[in-house]
């Protein structure tokens, strides 16, 4: 797994379809929905005519962090949900990451946000290491 | 227009519906679609049984600029869309949030990547002061 300033990736030997189907799946395996799918390469075609590679931004949820965060502080809405993105790294390998919580959470100065943000990271951290 | 650590903000005297109509307008006066929407107090009723304020997070997304975000660093999709919450402050009283791009996006420490945030916080101040 590797950490970057604001996500933790993983590289996985495997096409992009079955890499985001094994994403979604380990991502419920900690409590984690998914909410929202968008498909990149598919807007950047039909919004520009522009080509792309492969790749997907998943909003992943888990309502008991979410709702925890949101009773801590009302407009955390603005950094949730946490996005996982998949993507072709090149034909038939894939590479998925996930956006750090604790860094993106750090900006609400938040003390009950950052305890939400460590225990997601926890999770994300798992759902990555059953990936990797 | 108020501004926080990570969103600005504006109050609008009218229920939350006519706000959530207003902000989609508006947004898309300055080139962002709307690609996502949760609603947080239907998510939280239907997984938790929990009750909340009416309360949703729209993804907006202006083609051009997330296109220019993406050549520059591939993983920045961990930080798109750009997240805008409306909510009811009190019955017939709404609010919305944008997440501030420049703050946000600060966080990548990718300078062509501060240019296209610089340019999103113009155009959803505008959002903003067309709202307000």
């Amino acid at each position: 797994m590797e950490q970057t300033a604001y996500g933790l990736r993983v590289d996985m030997d495997v096409p992009y379809e079955q890499a985001l189907e094994r994403t979604t799946a380990a991502l419920k395996d900690e409590g984690f929905g998914v909410l929202t799918t968008i498909d990149v390469r598919q807007t950047l075609k039909q919004k520009l005519d522009r080509d792309f590679r492969k790749y997907v931004i998943l909003g992943a949820c888990n309502p008991v962090l979410a709702d925890r965060a949101l009773h801590a502080e009302l407009e955390v809405g603005l950094l949730l949900p946490c996005n996982v993105v998949v993507y072709e790294r090149e034909p038939g390998l894939a590479s998925v990451a996930v956006l750090a919580p604790i860094p993106a959470l750090a900006i609400t100065g938040n003390d009950a946000v950052r305890e939400v943000a460590t225990d997601a990271d926890a999770r994300l951290r798992r759902v990555l290491q059953a990936l990797a």
